[in-house]
């Protein structure tokens, strides 16, 4: 597949940092952003940009859930590139101060995300104006979208496409409950409510179909594409970068820098934390739920490989609470 | 996605046996031949039908390399069902000695499988023929179709349409080289050349997307999928049976025994004995490259996770061997 305007951003460092609270060493997050400067991904995300305060503090929360100007200079001066990735941070609605954002052209980030739910879609927008206001490109990624009530979704998508101040709309799979037929139902709804906005795709693993999936968005004509390296990322993980770029035959995309990447500093990596498809994971995506119950199934070892107890007790068939 | 004619064949057992040579316990085959009767499965494939000989010991390549009629009628005898599944094994072309195989209506097995390459079609139609005039169901599967230059396999297709002896066309994925479009083009090509038959389709998961691939099959209208439980088998492993049930709607199937032999069965073994995709088997995949190397690279403790250096030597691209 090459269509010169696709776009892959690079998520390891913001979704990655949902398993491990941000508690990336400073190495880690330099050699990511090393393998997508000399893989030739288009943008890098770092973290998110929350504010600082008494509950949410740097040593608990991790410094790139907070992407501080000074430590994100740091990493960008770590290495020499030809053809560095736009910087992007994520917003998460409600836990942002707009006072202490400075312009973009006086700031090592180019791109703000923002991340919100369907109910939230107007907190979303503005956001995004005050982020274009101060010179960043911008996206909306609509959270759960397989969980909202479609009039609502419809209602919030033909919002977004009225404000000139949204760069991008993502299409999030966020339980990764999607098959290929749902991608592009909703990639269509998208594109029928929301026809001037470029679009974006953000897939999640739990079926092994994060890849797949990614790859029906780009048939269904989405250029901007989420992965992360070696599919790092919350729960059952994201498409894998390397996967993609081997994928695309775009030559300004190299996966050597990836693979590397994913040799000195993955591979230590998964001895700590758990990442990517296992049984738990693909129930829960195919009953289209938070993976809020999932994940904390896989976080007790004497339950965390109980698939059929997981099944049974996801779908209520052995009690009768929803009779 | 229903449709009434899918079948669903479990090759737990046969696919699986290629990473631990048949060595399974029969308390492992009957849990899996258990599984697959509750469930609803169409067809379970308890192994290969190979010839003992000096070099080829029950021994050295265990029993379910052989499957012979006492030992399939063990399993089957062990568990009461009232929708059993038909009963298949494979032949590998060059190690059968049809003088030992009893007639259908006298022996366990109702279906037999022949795997043959595209250079020994004419030696996978002679066994066909031989198995139907025996009163067995068949299928032919090509192997590496991937690999074969295409006027040779449009000969094969052509040859095989042909022959009424022949149930079952298998397009296979061996290297697990596929992508959906690969899938559609080659489903196209044995549509077109193989009119007359009823197409299989057998995924591998080097690229996680076994479970996509085979839903792609099923969009293109093949309506006999192989999957394994857990995606259990060489290498990558295949499509897993577990995820194509929860995607088929036929109220036939029922994925729950599948989970429980997972929990109490397939958890166990996966502390033994390694399958399902890894960085290494994702690169073999990419590049349309049988296996062997990827194994013997996951096989040795000293190299295995080093995938920047088997994507070098894979593509070579630290040396100049192909000018």
């Amino acid at each position: 597949m090459y269509r010169e305007e696709i776009k892959v951003l690079d998520c390891t460092i913001r979704d990655g940092g949902l398993i491990n609270n941000y508690q990336f060493k400073d190495d880690f997050v330099k050699a990511v952003y090393r393998a997508a400067c000399d893989s030739g991904v288009d943008v890098v995300e770092l973290g998110k940009k929350l504010t600082e305060s008494d509950e949410y503090t740097r040593e608990k929360y991790g410094k790139w859930n907070f992407c501080d100007d000074d430590d994100l200079k740091r990493v960008i001066d770590s290495h020499e590139s030809e053809q560095r990735p736009l910087i992007a941070v994520m917003f998460d609605v409600g836990r942002v101060d707009f006072s202490t954002l400075k312009p973009a052209d006086q700031a090592p980030s180019d791109m703000i995300r923002t991340a919100c739910y369907v109910a939230d879609i107007d907190k979303g927008i503005d956001f995004a104006k005050r982020s274009k206001d101060l010179g960043y490109l911008t996206t909306i990624n609509i959270m759960a979208p397989s969980a909202s009530i479609r009039t609502d979704l419809i209602e919030g998508l033909s919002q977004i496409n009225e404000v000139d101040e949204v760069d991008y709309l993502y299409l999030v799979d966020s339980y990764g409950a999607f098959y290929s037929e749902q991608v592009t139902d909703y990639l269509n709804l998208y594109k029928k409510y929301a026809p001037n906005k470029e679009l974006g795709f953000h897939a999640h693993n739990n079926q092994q179909l994060a890849f797949s999936n990614t790859q029906q968005a780009i048939i269904d004509g989405v250029n901007m594409l989420d992965a992360t390296i070696n599919g790092i990322g919350r729960g059952a993980g994201n498409c894998n970068l390397e996967l993609l770029l081997n994928f695309l035959k775009n030559p300004k995309f190299d996966v050597r820098p990836v693979y590397k990447a994913i040799q000195e500093h993955l591979v230590p990596l998964r001895s700590e934390i758990e990442w990517g498809f296992n049984d738990i994971y693909g129930i829960s995506g195919h009953l289209n739920q938070h993976p809020r119950a999932a994940m904390k199934c896989r976080g007790d070892n004497e339950i965390k490989d109980l698939c059929h107890e997981f099944y049974l007790s996801s779908t209520r068939m052995d009690e009768d609470t929803l009779t």
